[in-house]
């Protein structure tokens, strides 16, 4: 399935202020890529790629004060099938994940895996390990949480969510991490493009997405609270413990968004494709 | 100057747990070492070294049901200098930034950049960046708490130790790291050995150490805002984010600690080292 | 000065739930009277009327399902003078405050004196005690507190404010009353009518509006510090320790807001007063 | 069932301080005095008593700077019964509670009754209303939280009892507490006497004991979610919405507790009393 995925985001700038992008399809992905992969930004400046320590792929520029804009659009190859499931997957003991897996049974700012575990215990404690505890978990955080946009914070944590049963996509997220990696799982939070594709009538407003990943039996799973349904045409951009590290714009200063735009849709019509560089 | 350094853990393991040891002697130290650096287990079982996305040596392993013991001293060459400092040191524009510092400048579990960041401006708003600000985050943190190893608690954040002003040597650096950051200079966790060389007597109970690093005029450079003194003898361990990331023992399950012994001493006699093989 | 005040509020009960009101005029106003002060409920059922122990009038009633209406509109004589002022006001030592005014310095749900007095003494612990000091909390907080409607969540506490530096009127209040408090002051959280008298074009929608009262020279005296600056016809409805105290309508159980008009207006035409009978 | 009731406080006053007392048997339990409840202070200082809002008796005084002693003891006629309990008592629809009962359905300082509705209902919605669902609650806390003595914080609310599942006497009630008025149960913290009568040897070592209230049935009842078992000689001081309504020493500034005894024995020896003026 080609998918055509891009954004036009802009931004008021007072004072020049030093930005980071997380706006390029994971290297996990690349090989759907059917046009290269570059953030576009106006005015031109110089920017600077480098993969962070999760092997996400960052872009660094020093924006002016002024209109920024960062932009791109590109087709892109997907399997055109739902997120891979795999009811039976088994749970890893712990003394058998791979070291660099381990990160991510840890606590971390917006995921208090500390104060949530004894309720985790509760609430889970029961389930079989494996694929059928996180969707334990992802049904009880789909069911309990209600979403609205009005709902974000910033500061929001996933013990907030757990009180307050109120969230934007990245808080119910949060919430089945922290469950998930109280439990023993590790668990990390994913952002990326997500269409409407194969979704009947009345999508939703086009914004990135995310939802969350987590080991089992030898390999990474896409999971999403907020959805809990699988989808088509999901795409990683980055991953990370939860939103403190991935953040598809931070500026170290002011930056106002004034227009957001997400672009995630099949091509139907494959002989007209609309690059990047003709909109 | 010539340090003996070791350790000697004991824990009651109930049933078999994962764990991950930080007990190395960080590879930026490793010049030192005067004999080789080994986390001695018993019983003897299967160990995996590896280094965790920070460059810190981690020791894995599972530990069987009954006593496990961890120990190892050594000799260790140091400068016998205190703590580098350079008073006039700058802060770097965020923008010029090497990008693997980056990262120790956004929020993490026990530093919520984002809750204090206010605050911080309140407070240091007006001083000069640069090393003088954090001279200035140092002299604060150091004033206003107050020490006391009851004052510890798993789940204490820096937000708590600016509410309680109470803390244990984590709670100081904790809150110095998250000031800095929301001021924009990079600070980071660390962890490592601390003896009391040319310290006058009754020094404190023997214990490892918690400090915090800044990056100024291209380095990390060492501050402790529990002790705001220049030390000798200061050995790192292991640098992360905050205390999540840096632990000299983790557990996934119970293991209590029922012996804990920590040897940070200068060797006066060099005819007679006691090497950890002889121990 | 004649005044009009009134309210309209509808709701969609789902089922039979218990309600209390706190839309009377507070005794201590009782004088401006000029027309009965009575909750008219719609559909007409038994209401019971009581003080509670802060002496707010309070109404109750069992709502039916189906729609509910609160609503009255009456005459009131007020100075049409702005909130009394004393500058030069003293704050009493706690030992000769009266004995039903000491209730005002302990903590109480929205407002954590004991997690916000350090950063109180910090900020004010030179100013001097009485009017000055107050007004020196108004200043800070209506400075650094941000206002947005879509600040408001239910949970928000003075420590959040504190934080995140945005709110509604409750929540500057929260903050003031608790730093008050934390510097020896009585405070206490006032709600009631606020019109926009005396106030240049473009006037915020009208709602009711909150404030708070702090114990000084032997009485209690208005402060705002979300608007900091003296009002003209402000009528107390009820006061509290906080937010958790006074609430125009508590519901125990699920009640829809769907309606909500509050009447504060200059009478100028006094021929012409709309009683309440004859909306 | 004669009891000897009594306590000996000293505390070290740095400078004069407003203190408040409330040492006082509670009015609901005059009838079992034998001999006059009289707070004896040393040195010898002017006392005032009054009532709070709560109907608790309190003594107010300005303790002079030095050592401060506060001490009584006395004579108690109980019944000597356990605890009453009526495990088929019903809980009344909110709508007919008595007014005054309604506000300990409210959140508190430490009862964030907002925070934990939610979780109220996860464990206890199914519960049948009435005595069963409140021992359900006590059930439920009792084997979830551990208690320490070194687990006391002066902040720790209900929210942070449920995190932490740790505590103190207090804070298994405010756990209790909070899901009870979750529950629409009104529940309200209460502390006083109790000993270790017809306990088997080994007593707990003696302090104040705090437990909690619940409306059923036209009346309050005791329960206590520490020791969850109808307990013998409880007799009440002072009842609030919480700890931050009830503390037998409150004093507005530094007041150094170093000497806390609290006498709760039963009188054998009839033909002895020891009473308060001979001691």
């Amino acid at each position: 399935m080609l998918l055509r995925l891009g954004y036009d985001l802009q931004f008021d700038i007072v004072e020049p202020v030093a930005c980071v992008a997380q706006l390029r399809v994971h290297p996990s992905r690349a090989a759907g890529l059917r046009q290269p992969d570059r953030v576009q930004v106006e005015p031109a400046i110089p920017l600077e790629e480098y993969a962070d320590s999760f092997g996400n792929l960052c872009t660094r520029f020093l924006a002016p004060a002024g209109t920024l804009r960062l932009k791109h659009d590109f087709l892109f190859e997907d399997s055109g099938l739902p997120d891979p499931a795999r009811p039976n997957a088994v749970a890893h003991p712990i003394a058998e994940l791979p070291n660099d897996v381990l990160r991510f049974l840890l606590p971390s700012r917006y995921c208090e895996v500390d104060s949530l575990a004894a309720a985790a215990f509760d609430l889970f404690g029961n389930t079989v390990p494996g694929w059928g505890r996180v969707q334990a978990v992802c049904n009880w955080v789909n069911a309990k949480v209600a979403f609205g946009y009005n709902f974000a914070r910033p500061t929001k944590t996933a013990l907030d969510v757990f009180t307050e049963r109120q969230g934007v996509c990245r808080d119910f997220q949060h919430l089945a991490i922290t469950f998930c990696r109280a439990l023993g799982i590790p668990a990390r939070y994913a952002a990326g493009y997500l269409g409407d594709i194969g979704i009947p009538p009345a999508p939703s407003p086009m914004d990135f997405s995310a939802w969350f990943e987590v080991y089992l039996e030898n390999r990474w799973w896409t999971f999403d609270a907020r959805h809990n349904v699988p989808r088509i045409g999901r795409v990683l951009m980055a991953a990370g413990r939860d939103a403190a590290d991935v953040a598809f714009f931070t500026s170290f200063g002011a930056a106002n968004l004034k227009n957001f735009l997400v672009i995630s849709d099949e091509v139907t019509d494959a002989s007209a494709p609309r690059s990047a560089a003709q909109s």
